[in-house]
């Protein structure tokens, strides 16, 4: 087969900062796709995009590349509309869990197609795993059928969807252009776009334990995704959140999915429940339901009846005891002060290295394994109190952990960590 | 085996900006040669080099690492002070040979480690290898007894010297990441260090014809490769030389064979004539010999003599007629005129699809095939005269030659293209 294009001619385009045209963004996808274009020359390029950028355009006919590249999927028979969320990945980020039960309780359809965790971050499936007899992997037929009955589905993305976005996210990986925004962008929102949502929220972290550290990167990120939503007809708005310390107080499988339990049931930590009805106002928003009080729906128990029915549509006992780690231990407060950091990427680390995360995607997880955290930024606290309690079914495991978090738990005498607000932005279509 | 550097973190390091440390270079270029580091990965850090550069320290500390990732050659024990040339490639350009043979009557022994040609270039064994019965593959020992015994040798360089750049050089090909100066310097100078030469004089082409089209990036490369040289010990200095329109009158591999021999008889045209001197005069000041005349050793058959014997020293038959190709075709001047522009690359390339080049590295090569040229820039030419003869084993090539020279052959009624100096600068150590 005679190709229109020679890879090494859009390489040097792109390294000389030139824009790529439409026909050569198609032709480089799908030539990678087959095969055509070798894993090297894809990484150069990916190196140029990052070092060179690409213009609003040109990252828009990439993510519809990257979306001819496989399936998509289509919602529109539904009764329902339809919305979905994704978050850029956080410590003891478990919004997913109580949010799409939530967001279904007012009529709209919440088809979540999540992923696995790896390095720091934990993954939605990991946490839902914990929960005995409960799968992540459905058919295409048995979630739109879910969808239908009960609103929420949250499961495994299936392989179908935008395959060039997965084979290059694995090269980006180990070649460092991992922080490419057109890229993090298009690959975010290829998905999105070809799980075919009529609206989407963005949930775009913002600190030490998330992908983007500061704020104006962030908010670049967030744009970009909120133009591409929006330009490919799909209603987009995007929140920014502080991942500088984590939600809430747990980062672990099962102990995440115990806190979401929690506020379900009206209760639960103050900024988990702040951040869970936040982002349903804005899917409710976006999907074009009014007047909606997703609060309440959280106190009368409506949400955790949801949550319930969804568990169970997918095999899981809504009422089993989740897993415990075999091994505890506490870290205490050495001085009175006032708690003024709690490091969301060392919690993440330490929760990552007592099992709770994976460092190759192989690798298994410990369902009871993460961190539980007594206090949070700006708590006083006394010396000897516990600040946290470490899990693991791997007790020798217990001193990586608390390495990493050398550094990252400070207890300071005159300390006063002002309450750091948890919503930094709103980013909506001009 | 343990690895003590990641290879995410080196290219993040130069994605960024920063400067690699000497321990990363030398294990970045160790493991690539191993085959630690993977393709991808090189290939993004070749991208993220060219596009953010590498200061004197790290290019002198890169160069080292790729001369030790091979053998060395030593010509310490011969009795003669030892000198090299290296062009960067143009058009016509034949040099070498001419050269070598007229250096060595002087007493300056010339290891000429030579290659094939790719693309539009030519390269100098394939010129060499029109010659019946010359072969270009020698043993280190059959080297070192025709410098002792005829003072000149232009061979295959062995796979020993430099592996790293044969491995890096093949995989810039086909990523768009040529062009990148320290990548280029580095590469040309750590065979030429490795090879063991006492003195080095480049010759580095500027114009069409030549991988650097400007003065200002060339004069950069020269810079940068003399630095890398006297850092190294080697006494280097670089002309930068017109790559504009070919040199001489033959851009062919037994076409430019016959012009050299013109050339040694006291013969062939100003300008090869010319830099052939410059060139010699600059290698046997670099070699410590002084007042030495070397035109006048083409004048008198000294230098021819000492051709003679190179050729047969290597099995060749320097009395043979030299291979002619099948089929010519003239090409004439449509008016009156001066020719104003006889573009170098126009003529590279379509000497090449006349078969005197290869577009990959297996491909085989038309001895008799190539571009004769009758005419300069600056010649008044009348209408109906002929420019060019091409020449060609297969004439189903014709029409793909006159389709690469078309605007690069320009006749202007009242043109009056001004001699366009052949020696545009020279660099030596500050």
């Amino acid at each position: 087969m005679t190709e229109p294009f020679d890879a090494v001619d859009v390489i040097v385009a792109k390294r000389d900062g030139r824009r790529l045209p439409d026909a050569q963004i198609d032709w480089v996808l799908d030539a990678y796709t087959r095969g055509v274009v070798a894993d090297e020359q894809m990484s150069a390029l990916a190196m140029a995009i990052l070092l060179n950028g690409m213009d609003r355009e040109e990252i828009a006919r990439w993510t519809a590349a990257m979306i001819a590249s496989g399936e998509r999927m289509d919602f529109s028979g539904l009764s329902r509309p339809t919305s979905d969320k994704h978050s850029t990945g956080g410590v003891g980020d478990k919004i997913t869990l109580p949010l799409a039960p939530l967001v279904a309780v007012f009529g709209v359809a919440v088809p979540q197609l999540s992923g696995r965790g790896l390095g720091h971050t934990g993954g939605t499936l990991d946490k839902l795993e914990s929960i005995p007899g409960w799968r992540a992997a459905l058919t295409n037929d048995e979630m739109m059928r879910q969808l239908e009955d009960v609103g929420a589905v949250i499961c495994a993305a299936g392989s179908g969807l935008a395959p060039a976005d997965r084979k290059l996210y694995s090269l980006r990986d180990v070649t460092g252009t991992v922080e490419a925004i057109p890229l993090i962008a298009s690959s975010i929102m290829s998905k999105k776009i070809a799980e075919g949502t009529g609206s989407l929220v963005l949930d775009v972290k913002v600190g030490s334990g998330a992908f983007m550290k500061d704020l104006d990167r962030a908010t670049e990120l967030a744009r970009t995704m909120v133009e591409l939503g929006t330009d490919a007809g799909v209603t987009t708005i995007a929140l920014l959140t502080d991942m500088s310390t984590p939600l809430g107080l747990t980062a672990g499988n099962a102990l995440e999915v115990r806190e979401s339990v929690e506020v379900l049931a009206g209760g639960g930590p103050a900024d988990v429940v702040e951040l869970t009805v936040a982002l349903a106002q804005e899917m409710l928003a976006a999907a074009g339901v009014q007047d909606a009080d997703p609060a309440a729906a959280l106190a009368d128990g409506r949400a955790m009846d949801r949550w319930r029915a969804m568990i169970a549509a997918q095999g899981g006992d809504p009422d089993a005891t989740l897993p415990v780690a075999r091994e505890s231990e506490q870290v205490l407060a050495e001085s009175d002060g006032v708690l003024t950091t709690l490091d969301a990427y060392a919690v993440g680390v330490a929760a990552w290295r007592l099992g709770a995360g994976r460092a190759r995607k192989e690798d298994p997880v410990q369902a009871g394994a993460g961190v539980e955290m007594h206090v949070k930024p700006g708590d006083r606290v006394r010396a000897g109190q516990p600040l946290l309690t470490l899990h693991t079914d791997t007790p020798e495991r217990f001193a990586r952990a608390h390495d990493a978090l050398a550094g990252g738990v400070v207890v300071e005498p005159d300390g006063a960590a002002g309450a750091r607000p948890l919503l930094l932005g709103r980013i909506a279509a001009d």
